[in-house]
């Protein structure tokens, strides 16, 4: 399926490392983001271009376990390899690194990081009760604001805030409204197209290019939709991908299945589904925004309702014919959740269940084809 | 060298078993601790019998390997698989268990083992802040005092508390004394024997009897040192041994250094040096409990100031010749850390610096040992 759209994508992520440049010699800050747990608001009001940083390819991991050990998250690796080689172009521009104690690998690598550039670490709770862990988030919200405010000599008002929120919220319903064409069966747009425009937009310097671009990728392919177009068949199996973040260069897994036979119809990802909760815009808003982003269920929280949650909604919603849970080699969070994600959608949904370990190497690649080839026949039933 | 005392330790371990169980039918509580973060003192100001658990085994693993994933460290695996295959008799007895959020393996490890027992989780903090950190701490060790009393049905007061710091200060100091017995040079003292001693006593419910054995340790061993007795010579490598905890059965690399012809003098671990700091006896006591378990310089820390400081003062204070830092395997934070403790060594001491990592099984026993040789040879110049 062509879909036109794409070539503009591509043309915008061209131009935006030269508008991010343009606007840093402006006089503006560039703050880099790693983790879904960050509050990017803090940065937009205060007039600072939040941007994603690399950490999705395999090339810079060779250099990364000159100082990182072997047996340690690909994400990890790739991220800080970027770094200490200086070939990603958003931590160049980074004037400030946000960092937060997620994970062991992650938490104890940032301090290592810290010898490129100057880092604010969030300190994240390992739960999400509503009393002690968000009073504690909520103080490191706060001081995450006032180092914004020291960072960029603006004043982050209510109202600053309060527009970052609208404006992160309408992207964030953009990306539902473009996740959930896929609940169309069979779906009128693949996994791994998915994926790119998700991935490939989340660079994006001004959220609002993002946000009209994803509309009009959802009014072309609702188009052709309507036409009958679609990559699929009407029996193509229906995966739902949960678990670690993917992106383009550590899309194995995705591609994998579609070359399989299937189609990844949605994404329990950090890049996915995990990533539309949108922020209440009646509250206070660092209250508001404090509350959004603890919930968000990554198997960093013991324990993490919200996983199960989510999955049960997304099976029923994206019509699931079976559930793939994707952890990176050493990532021992989603690695000991799997069992009981496992068991949780065996029991609840008798749906297929594949767990898969790898990282981001090719090295596994015939293996993990036969798995997931011999899951989508299971799936077929 | 024979250490008469051995026989008197040998012959309270195998009472140690009885003497809980008999506890144990008169009414007393048997509390379950896996972790240096964990106050003991909350248990035994209820009355409650503190007991460590087993993790230190591989026998276990197998077992655990059917729920866990393989990459994961084997102290987790190692405590999870006695739970699952009741064979640790402490488990058994334990009416209570306290888990803590210090690693990513562990924190979703004790999701699980709630199958097994009811589980108190201590929030950890990941940094060592005296502001934030420290308040969060103290409310959790607070909650924890209230679990046990809830437990036991004890009301725990300020002076009870008092009480039990006294006995556990006086059995940090028993043993401090015991561990700067090595300092002498050659030691007297072997680090087998000392890990013996230290992990045998650990598991005695009534602490000062593991009290008076030290010091009847220490009476004997400095007798015979000032015979000149020695299992060493005055030019065997003194070796730091640091990172993970050791104990009976995960002893490997003490065995294998003390066979190669060089002696751990010292123990920066969590049975070793690390668990002699004492709580201060003037303050508030919760207060107290809450400063000295936070201030534990375990890798989980972000940053991890304490160890090195620690690393420093014991070098020095016991004439290391070199310094071995064991990880065990996938265990990120110590693998991570390795990296900035062997730079710091380096730099600081000119002191030859050996990392490893392994786990509990004996298949690379043969290559730990030819390692450890070089190094020795390394250490002796």
């Amino acid at each position: 399926m062509d879909i036109v759209t794409f070539g503009k994508l591509q043309q915008i992520s061209e131009q935006n490392l030269l508008d991010i440049d343009r606007a840093k010699r402006e006089g503006r800050k560039v703050i880099g983001f790693y983790c879904l747990y960050s509050p990017v608001e803090l940065a937009i009001a205060a007039r600072a271009i939040p941007v994603s940083l690399c950490g999705t390819k395999n090339d810079p991991i060779e250099a990364a376990e000159k100082v990182l050990p072997r047996n340690l998250c690909p994400l990890i690796k790739s991220s800080y390899g970027y770094a200490a080689t200086d070939t990603c172009p958003y931590f160049r521009f980074s004037n400030l690194i946000v960092g937060e104690t997620t994970c062991d690998g992650k938490k104890k690598m940032f301090e290592l990081l810290a010898e490129f550039r100057p880092i604010h670490i969030l300190q994240l709770p390992q739960n999400q009760d509503s009393g002690k862990a968000l009073s504690f988030w909520y103080q490191e919200v706060k001081r995450f604001k006032e180092r914004m405010e020291k960072e960029t000599g603006v004043i982050i008002t209510d109202e600053k805030l309060s527009d970052a929120i609208r404006l992160t919220n309408k992207e964030r319903k953009a990306k539902k409204v473009l996740m959930d064409l896929a609940k169309t069966k069979p779906s009128p747009i693949s996994g791994m197209e998915l994926l790119t425009i998700k991935f490939k937009t989340g660079f994006f310097m001004d959220k609002r290019l993002g946000i009209t671009l994803m509309n009009e990728f959802v009014e072309e392919i609702q188009r052709k939709a309507l036409q009958g177009e679609s990559p699929f068949n009407p029996d193509t199996p229906r995966i739902l991908l949960t678990g670690v973040p993917v992106g383009i260069g550590s899309d194995k897994v995705v591609r994998l299945i579609e070359k399989g036979g299937g189609n990844v119809a949605c994404f329990e990802t950090c890049g996915g589904y995990r990533s539309v909760f949108t922020i209440d815009e009646e509250k206070e808003p660092l209250q508001a925004i404090a509350e959004k982003y603890l919930a968000t269920p990554c198997s960093v929280m013991s324990p993490n309702p919200g996983r199960y949650e989510l999955l049960g909604e997304m099976i029923n919603g994206f019509s699931v014919d079976g559930v793939v849970d994707l952890t990176w080699q050493a990532c021992h969070t989603y690695n000991v959740e799997s069992y009981s994600i496992g068991k949780f959608v065996e029991k609840n949904f008798h749906l297929p269940f594949l767990h898969l370990e790898t990282d981001y190497s090719e090295s596994d690649t015939e293996q993990l084809r036969v798995r997931i080839e011999a899951f989508l026949e299971m799936v077929r039933g």
